[in-house]
């Protein structure tokens, strides 16, 4: 828990949501300014502001949460995004997962899809160097 | 496995990749169409289109694999991504999440938010009638 995080505070009970779902370590509710209606987040209750930072046992459940509210929307078309950092999109610095309904071309998630082409070398040296890391 | 899947082709061996992890469940390689350097998919090996269609202990690396991969590429900046359905920018019909750093802002994932407001009341109705089918 993080003193001056907002969904800390939600977790904790200390400011109200829309609850879909809790369990011991994951909370999922209703995104209060939706890009679709049945936008909702998944967050893991362990406070980590990236991906990185929260534990792999923490992250088990969020998934399988996103799909079980999928499947209570209905929805047919949908995005899963979880961002991080200020120019990748994140404004709260608590991992959390949008589900993300898209009814149609105006509603739900924008996406640029800026493609490149590195060329193989230059992919097969870049693979080479993060499969060093892993 | 689907016989006409190209990631499933891809989890045979029958077309080659830029394998960065494997599992007996999951599978990593590098988008060689990227976002930014570093753009990667991660994929559950169970062949199906979208997030419902996966059971839940298929899922379960999915996340830490993709945290391993931020990490391995020493990413501050980054999204995860999985899309379902034509609309929502799915091409391959296997699902995939993408790990798409953010360099800068031309290169990467572009996002587009229009939010909307539809008020506590219809918000409030709408979670009523998802956490009947959860």
């Amino acid at each position: 828990m993080a003193a001056n995080c907002i969904f800390c505070k939600i977790i904790k009970g200390e400011i109200p949501s829309m609850k879909i779902f809790e369990s011991e370590k994951t909370l999922a509710f209703l995104d209060i300014n939706p890009l679709s209606l049945g936008h909702a987040l998944v967050i893991p209750k362990h406070h980590g502001a990236k991906l990185t930072d929260i534990p792999d046992d923490q992250l088990s459940e969020v998934l399988p949460v996103a799909s079980k509210i999928a499947k209570a929307t209905g929805s047919d078309q949908y995005n899963i995004l979880q961002n991080n950092g200020r120019m990748a999109h994140q404004v709260v610095d608590h991992v959390h997962f949008h589900f993300i309904p898209k009814p149609n071309e105006q509603e739900g998630l924008g996406i640029g899809w800026p493609q490149q082409n590195p060329g193989k070398d230059k992919l097969q040296s870049l693979l080479e160097e993060i499969k060093a890391k892993m």
